[in-house]
């Protein structure tokens, strides 16, 4: 990592363990609607299988570009018709802070502390799909001690298109190769590395749950493979 | 300040001293190029007079959108021609470290504590008309904890125009009514107020040097007034 002076980090599944934290908050809600018969984990799944497509169309160009906070309530209203609860029928109130359960994900029990000694040593920053709102929110929820907010917003594009990683490094003023990409998912890594990014995998071998077939470790030549953020911190001399 | 969530801070001068840590930068370089004779504190009085009126052509689009550390460069560079200095017999790398004394300003002695007390009840943030990695390195030399980056560059445009004060609050998600400027500079609160924000106005008596004759106290109907960050925390309840 010689030369590295920028840490940009992706989040949802990296950093924070968004499938138990929205499930948490889906259990009482699916209760109160008479869909307690339904695994709120198994609905959390759902809502984030429609992540990658909603983003796709603006990858496309087929849509402008759309912050992820309004895309993650499209696609929770778009799960719960699937279950057949109109979304028109609930206050808009309920729907809104039910969406925002993005902004209270629960850090991996590594991820606080990892982040607070890599800051020592690197400038350190988010570099994920989720808006800038959200991953502030999400940051004062978890106590996640970033410097700054790179990724899709600032570069108006969604990972793993080249200009959200080269935009956040021209934000910083920095060279690819004075940024590295912190991330448990060895395609994002990838996109990374391809735009001269450093690259550092680490193991979220739960993030889907008990059943996780992928992203058991790193599939890459990676320049740090590390087993978590306080293991990296390690590794890195801080 | 009800329904305020978010506080707003301008930077230079309110959060930190920009002219003794310019000066401090500036002795040693001035000394090494045979221009010991000279204040550093006017040759940084000097070098800020440069700030608005370089500002302003990109305000009124004589010039495209430009980040403050270009035009922080370029300004030192008149400053040198001014004084019979050639900046093109200089080193680069030089003239790029003088540049980045903007990363090194200190913060007044009330800065971090209160920024770190208001931090618990309200999101955080520069709005500034400072770039975003000055913004970013400037808080690491600092330890300013801030929880996100808004101003200047995430909405193109420089202070006071109203774009810069709406596209933060837009940034956040927020309606001006929800965000305050806090500022100890009574122009920028006009600015401020005038696009909806709620105010804050602090005393920075010595941000010009003893003889300071300009915002030596609140000139208007700001929402809160107080000494410094932590008075205004303690006034906020924080």
């Amino acid at each position: 990592m010689q030369g590295v002076t920028f840490l940009g980090f992706d989040v949802f599944g990296t950093v924070v363990d968004w499938r138990s934290s929205v499930a948490r908050d889906l259990r009482p809600f699916l209760q109160r609607h008479g869909l307690g018969r339904l695994d709120p984990a198994h609905v959390a799944d759902e809502w984030r299988e429609m992540y990658q497509p909603s983003m796709e169309v603006i990858r496309k160009g087929e849509r402008e570009w759309t912050r992820l906070s309004v895309l993650h309530r499209e696609n929770l209203e778009a799960v719960l018709r699937r279950h057949e609860l109109d979304p028109r029928r609930l206050a808009d109130d309920e729907l809104a802070d039910l969406t925002r359960v993005w902004e209270r994900l629960d850090p991996w029990p590594d991820s606080v502390l990892g982040l607070t000694r890599l800051k020592r040593r690197f400038a350190i920053g988010t570099l994920s799909n989720g808006n800038v709102s959200l991953m502030m929110w999400l940051a004062k929820y978890g106590g996640l001690p970033w410097d700054v907010i790179a990724g899709a917003e600032p570069t108006r594009s969604y990972k793993p298109q080249p200009e959200t990683y080269l935009g956040s490094a021209e934000l910083l003023g920095l060279a690819p190769e004075q940024c590295a990409l912190v991330a448990a998912h060895n395609d994002d890594l990838k996109s990374a590395q391809a735009c001269g990014f450093k690259t550092a995998f680490i193991s979220r071998v739960t993030e889907h749950g008990a059943g996780q077939t992928k992203d058991l470790g790193a599939e890459g030549a990676w320049d740090v493979v590390a087993a978590d953020l306080v293991d990296l911190a390690e590794g890195l001399g801080c």
